[in-house]
């Protein structure tokens, strides 16, 4: 895991402890669904939880905080899991804090953190990490889940990196080019060989040369950005009208958080990065040109609660203007933590199944799926479960 | 059009009229949708509207109303449909209140209804209407659309009624069992050689020995209750939820409404019927034992317009409860017409094609639809289109 | 307090506890509110909790109950206050099943509630706890609050019930009269000189012949049905369209909630006095004769928690019609507790004052306040304040 | 009225018409309200209607747009009323363009409207036409309501033109200092000796100088922007949370809005100053420092109509958070309408009764009420019906 003591996070690692003791029911888990059953799929006792980290505070401090603060979590089971979190602690490594925004950067008060002085410097100390944690654990398989802190929109230059050279240039950190963080730890999970998901709207693995590396050293990955709440519901209610001809006038929506990743979102360049994100779902199922709109706002007391408030204006027929208005109160950490849960237990079966390059038969669990324009759940689903209980050869 | 001038079938008068003048985009009419395109559908001005009513209210006056109570419809193109409306208000014919209901008998101020002596005697005299209407018309095919008010729940002994004999019985009055107008209705549509669609909750064509009937004849049917706005969305989001494996804990729903149909459901007998219908949706889409209910209220402000409110409280991982809901407002006669000109074009393909019996292609339009146990509108969809666009030999 | 264990109560416990002790701010207190500042008020150290209870749940497993079902308090608050709350459960003594509903008697678990042979035992029993109590705990005043469930409406007998001669005969149990349990306990208040609220819509001091006893023997009283949530915002916002001569079309509210309360307000007969104290409101303070509904649902997923959507539809200029809906979501007992330490409060200050009889500058915090007919929550809080701020001489 | 044939102002020539022809309830109307019976007010029948307006749209153009677009106002009001707006059109002079912003010059194409050549000759021209119809109409009083698009927030160099010789100097055109649109259209109404009101959050009589000038010369005035939707609710509901001692911690509100209004509060500029004004309310009313948001979107499909979603987060006993959030769906030009009327009935009173200078009394009908700090609704409306009621000697 990238932000690996963040709330996403922690939640992964306190659900992975409570599946293994037997202490929850697998709510959530798209990989228990019925319609999946019979897959040989890793179970959560034998995933092994690792990760780098920029901030100090321990996956039981964040668990803690996330009960204390957002009232997530029965105290029994915290209690009962907080031995096996303290032994995964022991596999969180520091993070690296080259590229980062000035709003990440506040947040990086892991005093073990180093100065890497290149960007390649990252990558090779990264990779190292994960090829040690892979011997020390015997795992025959390690997924890369990028589950940091949102970046900024990339700038122009960095979509121009295509080349083997180019990429080699801006890993001295010597070139204009600015690798961003998420990309580091994409590179780095490539030269470990790893699975990789972004689960992020930031660029991560889809640097171009980065792309193309992956690709030639038979790399499986997916992203970008976890569809866990108000796009989800979209990605459902768009296909409805569009199957009943009802033609979409115009769908806002407005979001209030109140997490760590609501507090990075406050920076309006990081937020446009996830707005273009949010917005592209609603915009790709609907015919004609609806007027489209996501705002974002940090509303600290809601903790890692976040509501979203959604108005859609459509037109029937004879002209006649209606609308449709729902209100979602989820929380973030726990509708995102069970899908990681679950990318990790698809990307190591296709890993297993000699796949390799963009997955794509996993867009049903990304707000803007790198390789498809299809944003409908319901096709993303089908296409899962086809590709999912298909056997290989 | 039974039930010629109600709310709905005036919409539907209205909107075939104002389509065949070229006044309006078929918004709402799944028959236009993109992935139809190529079926050979009866085109708009080839329909020929005509039913029966026992209200004296004119289909003009209805739609006039509409507009003044509701603000529905544009006024020019009211005024440029009025001849229209006028014309096919010829095709009117008396309705019968033989088995009605009171809610229902004390709407029935059209002069000309008469008291028919049994329930045989109606169900002769409107198949007769129909195959004047046939003839006048030089029609091809009659599709017989229920539309109008919604029945109490029909009591066991109804549903008893399997045999020829016993429906003979029925008809002549003379028994206990008492047919509901909906059924006699329905009787006179089979001997009539039409077509037959339930677009309401009432039994219509369910008695037992009406089915029979109506398959020994090679009648082409379907029903039950139209699935025009609250039920619409569950169908979209509790698949949505199941996929994600969210277990649902309660789907509450509150709906209010202001029309006719209000009016009548504002019987708490007839309510019920009503009720179980739109309850079947989230029951057949979610695992376990949700907590499922559906209230309705007579709100008479509302005019022609609905609210429904919905509160969805679900399971997520590691047994946090989240919810979502929804308010959806729709004009319900604007909801309806356009999926019962639909329902007459695919009706009509039918007959053409040959079909005869139960239609559950169909089912995506309806909240209850008969002899399917499928509720995902997705899955409804797709069995539409693929039952639609194939050729037949 | 009466329903000594029950949730309201229980979070009463806690929340003279907590306060205390020091450990939470006074939120929800209203007379904390600055405006009541210099007001002589017994503090929360100072008052000793007691009560009745027929169900064998003690305080601290009630509040341990509404923690890990609903969510509800600071783990902390509670382990330090636990100690507190034992002590407090050795003044809650057995309540009576005198009179109680089927739905009632149904939760009265607690192997020491005694099988009162009449009505008239009981309040000879109660009355004598209650001095029991007093004298232990040398106290200054005693004030009952009711807090047990919701009992159905009365009978119109019951109502008829106006002379000594008729409660007597009433008391013996042998008459057609059936005193309700409510009342039992307000007149073994009378008969121990407290004070007396009804927090319930349940009839309790209401009885003519109880209130001309009270009277009578100088108690002072207040009811009915605490004005916690949905009623409140109410009470705020038909004012409001009122002020703005907007007239109201209709007022439709509907609730869901999942605790004890919620259960026993299943029972039809039980829910038409809730519904009834709670329609009050709306028609009180609008103009014309609007479309007024409520309705309660029992949804158990929701625990202590209620969720009340309600729907105004308003008449703006040239006959526009316009709509505000809002959705309350909030904890049941967590709103009522601060509500009922302010009535003890104010009620001592009462008696010290020497004032006896009906209280109604307390109709602020009442959903049908006795004997009052102004129902605008400012009016209310401006008699409030002007009376509990002037010195007796 | 400033921007005479705005959607608001158009919606108060069709009240004014349909008010003196009968043919509407005062509904929204505040001056109809019991409580200020027998204040003798002008009768509707007694304004006479007139303004100025940069667009080229008539009076009876734009209550036709209003219908069509947003389905307001019944079809035979607005026929029987087009010839009443016919006349009313007649009073209705070129506006200016001096100081505008770039949105509000883009909507400027009315062919008459000369281009001033400073801001002092405005005021001279626009001066002189609310003289001429003064004398024309035989009017003994002229109130100015300033309803024409909003501006941008002044620049603080603005507000430091506290001298009449700095103003002096603005009105030539050639210092730094630009007056914006609002503010000279204030100053010819101060020149022409009429009561002025600021219906909108720009400047207008609120520069320093103009408030002197306003002053010294005896005219009554007050503003700014009228209080109609959004900001009406929170004026009720906050002082409802301050009663019951129940701590903010955020209330978030999302506007979106399809009129002209919309259009230009889409530039962010503008935008801000409409923001500023909304937050206040909020803010005023609650203790602490909750988080207070809101946003504006421009939502073409609404035409006239304007959604607000609010969520109030709060803390209620022991430290427990809860919400409310509502749902405002209100057509803005009917909303202000009644209260432009209002005010232009209670400047006039005033002007009779010989009051100068603020008008502190008419808060209620204001978001941002100069010379206030009492936002709480109920506060100000019995401020209004005291002062209003009071005879003046």
């Amino acid at each position: 895991m990238i932000g690996a003591t963040g709330g996403v996070s922690s939640t992964v690692a306190l659900g992975l402890a409570a599946l293994a003791e037997g202490l929850t029911e697998p709510h959530g888990l798209v990989t228990a669904h019925p319609d999946l059953e019979g897959v040989e799929l890793v179970t959560p006792e034998d995933i092994v939880f690792g990760g780098h980290e920029i901030r100090g505070e321990s996956l039981e401090a964040a668990v803690r905080h996330l009960r204390a603060e957002s009232g997530l979590f029965d105290a029994s089971m915290v209690e009962k899991c907080a031995s096996i979190l303290g032994n995964m602690q022991r596999n969180v490594r520091p993070g690296t804090l080259v590229g980062a925004s000035e709003a990440v950067t506040a947040l990086g008060d892991r005093a073990e953190v180093p100065a890497d002085a290149t960007p390649g410097d990252a990558v090779e100390r990264i990779a190292a990490d994960i090829e040690a944690f892979r011997v020390t654990n015997k795992l025959a398989r390690v997924v890369v889940i990028h589950a940091a802190s949102s970046e900024p929109p990339p700038p122009p230059a960095l979509l121009a990196v295509t080349q083997p050279a180019a990429l080699d240039q801006a890993l001295t950190g010597s070139g204009e080019v600015l690798l961003p963080t998420s990309t580091v730890y994409a590179l780095a999970a490539i030269k470990a060989g790893c699975g990789y998901v972004n689960f992020t709207p930031s660029l991560g693995i889809g640097l171009p040369a980065a792309l193309k590396d992956a690709e030639a050293r038979g790399i499986a990955f997916m992203g970008n950005d976890g569809k866990t709440g108000e796009t989800l519901v979209k990605s459902a209610l768009a296909p409805m009208f569009a199957m009943r001809n009802l033609p979409i006038l115009s769908w806002m929506g407005q979001n209030i958080l109140g997490n760590r990743d609501g507090a990075v979102l406050n920076d309006p360049n990081t937020r446009e990065a996830k707005i273009h994100s949010k917005e592209k779902t609603v915009a790709a199922l609907t015919a004609g040109a609806p007027r489209v709109g996501v705002s974002i706002d940090y509303v600290p007391s809601l903790g890692d609660w976040k509501v979203a408030w959604d108005y859609v204006h459509f037109s029937g027929f004879l002209g006649t203007k209606m609308s449709l208005q729902f209100t979602w109160q989820g929380a973030d950490s726990v509708l995102a933590a069970p899908l990681i849960i679950d990318l990790a237990r698809l990307v190591d079966l296709e890993m297993r199944r000699g796949t390799s390059g963009l997955m794509k038969h996993l867009a049903f669990f990304f707000k803007d799926p790198m390789g498809c324009d299809d944003f409908n759940l319901f096709n993303q689903w089908r296409t899962l479960v086809n590709h999912v209980t298909q056997e290989t050869n």
